[in-house]
């Protein structure tokens, strides 16, 4: 790689209906310099998450909407290779919005967003169960869900990366765990290498009764990252005084009209039950004690970090795909380099 | 009226789609004695709820199934006219579910369903906001909706009879309170009688874009009694952290197909909104209480019971379907006969 070019790809237009690789536009440029108080960063992982389609569409949703022409937004770690910004040495792991290309210059105020990391686990675990990913079912499980011991727990998505994480901790606070999600290989192996205690495969499936069969004492909590046919079936199934925690939904967001919602709220009042969306940012002030206990958790193995680790520039838009059409297993990346500047120890 | 005739509605078959007159069928029976422990109970003022429908189809809800065949259940004032029952005196007026007829035998484990009244305002008060129609907006507000001063609260079936109580609950509570009700004299009543600041007819307006009106800063509370478009509509401008109270769904309970649920359910997320449905009697522990504050508020002239009354055994079962066509302003209720055993003073 040549350092001083910067690859990019650039939102060419607004996406209709499900996200195309033709929707953006690659494009290389000269690698910026820092000025005073900013720092270069050379982006070594991207992530890729579902609500990034969410600011692809025109007007604001709960972040302003991605520029069209712009380069691509998106989570991601890096290493600092240049720093003209107290506190910012080369070599320092950084985890932030540096998007879709090798280098972003960060400084002034942005630098709020960004996080300092002393990886003491391999890096794409903190863009996964350390990351936003891990802090979203934390908080929605346990904060929002009330989520207690012995309960029965229901996860859809549960092989994505939100989902696999909430499946995990459901399991480590002593819920009874059932994850749903498409097609028999990401069943098994939310059986067997997740630890679900039991799945269910929505695409081959009877969704209602075989979540019936599986709960025959209602949901207590149903963990939605779909939305959907699947959010309408869980509805039918809660117990009384159970909760839904909304997470995200991810089967409405490459439509153009959003399809009609679930037919069976009136359930909501008959079994008394709290469904409640939530975005993990408002819980920015208690990360801090949530990272350190999914620390302990990773480092005494109670925890896995799942990632699916896709390589090559040129697939950052395929990549993207992948989440949309189910392909990933795991919390979806990709890699871009490997560490630049040589640890400090 | 022959004492010795005890006149009846029963339901004659489960209704398909709006409830219809010949879905009940008339009866007379000799009027029944009590038994040892039990008492006869003159029915005075019959109660009709839209929950009622529920239990007319097959098949548990939160009741059981009214059966066919059976004297329609419903709830009911009435006064003591013969007793053999101890702490039960001929003259006392009672609440309880006497149903559809003239008398009802009260006696053995159902006493404790039934409440003792020593009314000190009008009867029908005691169907209303001292009933369960009080109880239930009282405790949807402040306890699930945990309504605060200064927040802006709209209610939809604002001129039922749960509705209206809740608008002038909202208002004593200090809210800003917005009724939406089907037509023009009633949207008159609820802002000159009932006190709604402002009012919104979702027969003849745009009802997303009159709310977005009348609700610059969002719906901090949405108290629901409707369902259906109005309910996504009131989604689609909630404020953030919003709270949404399932009360009922009287939009959908005369279909047989309940039609598609909201498609805006993802703003839940991207507001973090709170959506939560609940059924009075779970707060029996606290009806005490409740009773004590709503009849301070109800002295003191800050509460209105509205009620609309109607006369003739032979109209119960069309006034029941008034409630269904929006007939109604205020608790619907029928007033089958005067007190028969002079107050004991």
């Amino acid at each position: 790689m040549d350092p001083s070019v910067n690859r990019q790809w650039r939102l060419a237009r607004r996406p209709k209906g499900m996200v195309a690789e033709t929707d953006f536009t690659y494009r290389e440029e000269a690698t910026p310099r820092p000025g005073e108080g900013e720092f270069l960063v050379r982006t070594l992982y991207v992530s890729f998450d579902p609500a990034m389609r969410a600011f692809l569409r025109e007007g604001p949703s709960y972040v302003p909407a991605q520029p069209v022409g712009e380069v691509m937004r998106a989570g991601a770690i890096g290493q600092v290779v240049e720093s003209r910004c107290a506190g910012y040495q080369p070599g320092d792991f950084v985890a932030g919005a540096f998007g879709w290309q090798d280098y972003a210059v960060i400084g002034g105020p942005p630098v709020g967003t960004v996080v300092k990391l002393v990886p003491t686990h391999p890096l794409p675990a903190y863009l996964s169960v350390l990351g936003g990913t891990g802090l979203t079912a934390y908080f929605g499980l346990l904060d929002v869900g009330r989520l207690k011991a012995g309960e029965t727990v229901v996860i859809s998505g549960a092989a994505g990366a939100t989902g696999s994480s909430a499946v995990q901790i459901a399991r480590l606070k002593g819920c009874r765990t059932i994850g749903i999600a498409g097609g028999q290989s990401k069943c098994r192996w939310l059986a067997d290498e997740v630890g679900a205690d039991a799945v269910m495969d929505y695409r081959s499936e009877q969704i209602g009764s075989r979540l019936a069969a599986l709960c025959p004492g209602g949901i207590n909590l149903y963990f939605d990252n779909v939305g959907g046919p699947i959010l309408e079936a869980a509805i039918g199934q809660m117990a009384q005084h159970g909760r839904i925690v909304l997470c995200g939904m991810i089967s409405t967001y490459n439509t153009e009209q959003p399809p009609p919602g679930p037919a069976n709220l009136f359930e909501l009042v008959v079994r008394r039950v709290r469904m409640e969306g939530f975005l993990v940012g408002d819980y920015a002030a208690r990360f801090g004690e949530a990272r350190r206990e999914l620390e302990a958790w990773l480092a005494s193995g109670q925890l896995k970090a799942f990632a699916d680790v896709q390589e090559g520039f040129e697939n950052i838009p395929k990549t993207f795909m992948r989440i949309f059409t189910g392909a990933n297993i795991g919390k979806q990346m990709l890699k871009i380099a490997e560490a630049p500047v040589a640890a400090v120890s």
